[in-house]
Formats: structure tokens, sequence, C-alpha cells
């Protein structure tokens, strides 16, 4: 706390400033959009030059033995559990600048507000690892292991592109591998947590709604699909003769697409985003192919009613094309609901600012579902352009930050008052 | 020629011996199977590896510009055009150890067998470069080089998985890429043309013959498709809003597959062997798929049918999944004869050796088909056991080896006697 009575206050320009600074935390070669795959080279950079930023902006600055970032500024009664806030700094390949990037970074705006007085409660921002499952195939695992949600054994099965399990990178880095306990987060740390996020949809640009206060999360429900048929000869191998993993894959690709598209009155959706094929030779019968399936609603039938579909195409393509299909579940988490109390702290912020915004669920995962497990938690979404999410396009408007921002950092004064 | 006096007898144990050894020109962490792409590091080695095994048996060896091995075997009137042998090294990922290997090798111990002898004309043994179409999207380049077949325009748009076209490797490796003429083979080089190779199907075995004697070879007609739908999260795009490129490709390998099955009377065969998803995410739906198409068989006709299945197919989801796709010819062969009097030569000699024999086309691609283009030239298989090959439980008996083997080499000596 040295360099605080230095620290000046912190503007919506100078927001907008570090907006563009950490886009420059990218892979270069990547080409198009932000591509900072977590605990990656340009992940890390991002987040130890947001921590010396911190600390030398007067906060109270820790990372825990994952690389979490905490920045805490101090308020009046220390004792008293905080009010937290954040979001995440990894992304997609090929992503967006937003997608938890401006969670954090209008965090840091938010507490940076109430440097000149002195608020009840401390407030903190975390800035969480590995929320994207790009990499590990499981989304949110920083969060997880902060609220006590490892799943060892499957995370230690699931591996990267490099063969790396989570806990191999982690040991890679230095960071702590082998138990985790010193991360866990106790249950009095918050008050309340609020997360900041982008829409990822366009409900918000479809309604012309500035805020979208999140009451509740639909989790997804994963899984990865390994199909096994036989590499041959492509000119020389008659169709009969084929055990083509490709040709079985397609196939239930196209009924996944079917059954979500059925279940979309119960807002339903699902995808599969991620595709291996091996050999993956022009003139190779596809031997084995790999890929993912991500479900996700509010709605637990619907959803199950997807996972059948998906579960009788695998038993018709077995037989159809004579391959044999293993489904492992990774995920299948329920709907999170969040804390009404904190909405409609929000939602009268809005209403005395005369801010239009509209009560939302989202469609997306978010870490905020696991902080929700512990204490009370809330989201405030702002408008993606066009709905644009995961991809070098995702934008929202500097205006529309700039309100969600202002908002956040209300809501969190607010809170820490209480 | 200075050690041919001291060269010893080559004998079947030795041929045997040199399989074996070929073996170890792989990619080692590969795990399966035989990975020796062209122009790949191994690949390179085990060029090498046999130039310097064919100028110690007292051969004449010569690498052209892009790295073709040749190696003579000096007859009595050095005028006339020589007989011509030969296959290729490079494999497929995870492929097996005798696809092109075997012909090779074979060539080599043919060759060797007339070493104390003097035959009427030369034998030369040829090891093209990049037969298989893994690599550069093209097969059989090294044989196209050859003959004067470059298609530069393509195959510099062409790229391997590094980015680089066939060019700029050869390029890297020091080999000519600007002007490929001096690599062109004469008119007159050879008077006959005869590669040894693996079926890579089950009709040999099926039939229980132990030599195919090849009169005409299958062409493939090949697309490289590619897929523009639009990156979205997974989770927050409902499914009415989506331009999911990987449900609108799994839709058209359906349909490829069908057509195929449907044109199987024909001989006919359609395979996507090669796919490749972006950004490849569990979490975002695919904004582009690029795919091989790989059709193949004798009936013109035929083929043309899933051709225009392939493009009903395409327009079909182009409307259906609100994508763009782009279908790029790669190449459009017609079958290759071959000829009928080195086929008489061939049949001649498996019944005064009472060799099991049936005449038969060829399904796969080779590069006897550019050799044909010049030259008399036919092709001996040797079965290939269940029909498996480019997978690493590709397999040949060995005492069907030695057959071939011997049948190649006294066809040779009978053509350069002629």
């Amino acid at each position: 706390m040295t360099q605080q009575d230095t620290a000046t206050h912190y503007s919506i320009d100078d927001m907008k400033t570090l907006i563009e600074t950490m886009q420059i935390y990218k892979k270069d070669n990547s080409g198009k959009g932000i591509t900072r795959i977590a605990y990656g080279e340009e992940d890390e950079a991002a987040h130890l030059y947001l921590a010396g930023l911190m600390k030398e902006a007067g906060l109270e600055v820790y990372r825990d033995g994952i690389g979490t970032l905490y920045a805490r500024l101090p308020g009046k009664d220390r004792s008293l559990p905080a009010v937290g806030t954040g979001s995440h700094l990894d992304t997609v390949p090929q992503g967006g600048a937003y997608d938890g990037a401006l969670g954090v970074i209008a965090g840091f705006y938010a507490l940076m507000q109430y440097k000149p007085q002195q608020l009840k409660r401390d407030l903190e921002l975390v800035v969480f690892r590995a929320e994207e499952s790009s990499r590990f195939g499981f989304s949110c695992i920083g969060s997880k292991v902060l609220t006590g949600k490892i799943d060892k054994a499957r995370w230690e099965q699931n591996r990267d592109d490099d063969g790396n399990n989570f806990f191999e990178v982690l040991k890679s880095l230095g960071y702590q591998h082998d138990n985790l306990d010193s991360c866990l987060v106790k249950a009095d740390r918050y008050s309340a947590f609020v997360e900041l996020h982008i829409e990822q949809g366009k409900r918000l640009e479809n309604d012309k709604k500035t805020i979208g206060i999140v009451n509740g999360i639909a989790a997804p429900t994963r899984f990865s699909v390994t199909v096994n048929g036989h590499a041959d000869h492509s000119g020389a191998t008659p169709m009969y003769q084929r055990q083509d993993a490709l040709v079985a894959s397609a196939g239930i690709i196209t009924d996944i697409n079917r059954a979500a598209c059925t279940e979309a009155v119960y807002g339903t959706v699902g995808t599969v985003g991620k595709l291996n094929v091996v050999p993956n030779s022009m003139n190779v019968i596809p031997g084995q192919v790999k890929f993912s399936v991500d479900i996700r609603g509010i709605d637990t039938e619907s959803i199950q009613r997807v996972v059948q579909r998906l579960n009788n195409s695998v038993e018709k393509a077995e037989k159809d094309f004579g391959v044999s299909i293993d489904v492992q579940p990774i995920s299948a988490e329920s709907p999170v609901k969040l804390d009404d109390s904190i909405c409609q702290v929000i939602e009268s912020l809005c209403q005395k600012h005369d801010i239009s915004y509209m009560t939302m669920l989202s469609g997306a995962g978010h870490d905020s579902m696991n902080m929700a497990s512990l204490y009370p938690t809330a989201m405030i979404f702002t408008p993606s352009v066009a709905g644009i999410s995961h991809h070098p396009d995702e934008f929202t408007e500097f205006s529309d930050i700039a309100v969600a921002a202002d908002l956040l950092a209300e809501t969190l004064g607010t809170l820490a008052n209480q």
C-alpha cells in the first residue's frame, strides 16, 4: 500500500486505454482476433502485466497457487466479508477482445473509483484462470479450483493439443499442481459477487437495452465422443468394406443439430465445436474421429432429450458403419440461479439513472456459476454487436461499456456499504 | 562403377533385411505405423541412405533437382533406351511399411540379380518423390515433374499444414524450385517401365492369387471444399441464428458417401479423408471447415454422377445452413490404360513358374500412371493381408514378396534383352 497516497483517480478514458492495451497480449501468428489460450505465454504475460499495474495503483495484490490474480481495495472494517467482482483473461482461439477481459478491466475501474473515499467493506477483484474450455476441454477450471469443484480423475484424462493435462501444465509453469487446497476461497470471503460480461448473444440488441441483469446461467452438458473405424486406402477399399469414422460422425453431428433445433423452443442449444480426424489425409479413410458435444439450456428435461438423441444416434452409427463409439461425459452441470437481492440492487440503480435494462438468463457459462455456490452472486451483461462472440468481430460499443462499468462500480459500492 | 567388381550377389534374404532396415526411417513420436511424409526429415534420410547403399553396390547413382533418386545398372548397348522400375518411399501419416517402399526395395533386388551377367539394355531404378497426397494435396508430384505435368498455379495454392507449398519446401531443402525442366525425363529414356506395388485391396486375397497383373489404373477426381459459416459462442447463440460450417459439412459428407455407395457396382469410391475445423474449440460454433473429396473409379460417367451429387449437396447446404461454400477442383485425371505387351510378358512368366495370378485394375493411383504417358508401362501387385493399407497394420507375407520380386527381376531381364 506504499503507493496508495500518490495514486490518482482512474478515469473512464484510462479504462478505454487499458482495453486497448490488453489486446497486445495475443498470439502474434494467429492472424485474426485475440488468441490468448489459458496458461499460454500471452495469458501469463497479461496476468503479470495486470498484477503490476494493480500493485502500482495501490491495490493489495496476491496471486494464488494456480496464478489466480487477486487485487483488493481495503474498506473501513476489514473483518467483514468483502464484495467481489471479476472475470477472466483467457480466450478461445481467434476470439475477441471483450469476452472476459472486459469484466476484469471494468472491475479494476470500479475498484479505483473508491480510492479517494473508503467503503465499509473491502472490494476485491478476482482474475480467474482457464475459463474457456478450449485448451483442457473443461470450462471455468480456475473458479472450480477456488470453490472446491476439482474433478481430478477427469481433468487428468483430458489433454490439450500438446498432450498435457491441466495439472501437467501447472507443473510446467511452476505453479502448485499436486495439492490445490491452498487455493480454496473461504465461505466468508465475500458478502456478494458481481461479474460484468458481454452478452455474447443478441437479445439486448434486439430489445434495444443497454444492460442485462442476469438472474440465471444455463450450464453446459458436455461429452467427448471417440469414433473408432478403420484407416484404409481411399482408392483401393470398396465402399462395402469400409469402417469410415468420419461418415459415422457426420450422421451423429446432423442428428445433434436436428435434436437441438427441435428443442429450440425451450432455449436449448447443441454444438459440435471441436473435431479431429486421424490420420487426416486426403487418401486415407478416416480411422478415428474425436469430437466434442456441448449441449446447453435452462430446461433440464429438454437437455436430456438431446442427450438421448445423441445416444440413439451413436447406437445407430455403430450398426450402420461398423465403427465402435465411446461417449465420455465431460460435465453435466445444473442451471444456476443467481441472487435476487443483488439483481434488485442493480435494477434500482438502472432505474435511478434511467438506463434501459432487461432481466435475462445467460446461455453461456461463467465463473459466476461457481462463485454462486458459495456467495450471493449476480451478473451484469453489456450488449454484443450482432450477438457475435468467440470471433475476431466480437465488439461492444464503448458508450455501452462506460454505462456498464459505472453501473458495476455503483453496484459494488452499494453492496460494500451494506 | 569402381566397386562393381567387388560387389557380391544380392540375395532374397538381403532384400528381407532391407525391408526391415527401411522401417527405421519414420517419425519417432508418431506412435503407430510408419510416418515418412514427403520431403520430411525421415523421407530425406531414407533417400540418402538408399543412395549410399546403391552406390556402394556398384550402381550408377544420380539424384535430380528435386531429389528423385536414380540407380542404373549398365547393359551391353548403352545407346538403347533402358528398362525402368521404381516406386516411392514417402508414406501417409501412420501408414505401413510396404506401400511404395516395397517397389523400391524389390527394384533394387531385381537390378542386383543382373550384376554377375550383363543384359542388352541398362536397367534403371527410379525412386519417385511425394507420391502420397498427404502433404501437398496432390499425389504423384515427383513423377508429374519428371513427365512434364507440373500445374504450377494450383501447386502453389495448396499448402501443407505448416503453410508451405511444394515449391517453398523444395527451396527450403536446397532443391531446385524455380525451373524444374532439368528434371524432365526424355521420351527415349525407357523402352519399358514396370512398378511393383502392394495391392492395397483384397481382391488377390479373396481370389487366392499371388500376383496381380495391372493393366489399368483408376485415377482420382479430387476437390478441396471450404465451407464458410460464422463462429459464434456455442452457449449464447440460438439454433436459428447459426451458420454452423461443420453441420453443413456433415450433410455433404453423408451425401458423398451415399452417392459412392450407390455407384459401388461400377467400382466407384468416394472419400472425405481430411477435414479441419476452425477455430476447433468446444465452445465455439465452427466458423469454417475445409475438407477434401477423393472420388475414384474406372467408369468416368459413374464418377461424374458422384461429382454431380457433391455439387447438389453443396447447393442445398448453402441454402439450408446459410453458409457459403467454395469447391476447388484439385485433379480430375482419366483412368490410365497400361501396356498389353508388358502384361503378356508378365503373364507368360507366371505361367512358366506356375504362379497363380489375375489381371486387374488398380483402384489406387500410382507413379506408373504418369510414366505410362511416355513409356509402355505395367504394374505387378502383391497381396495385402486383409486388404489393409495406409494403416499401421498394412502387411504382405514375405513368401508373396519373394515371388513378386523374382517375377519383377525376370520381367525386367526379359524386357532388357528385347
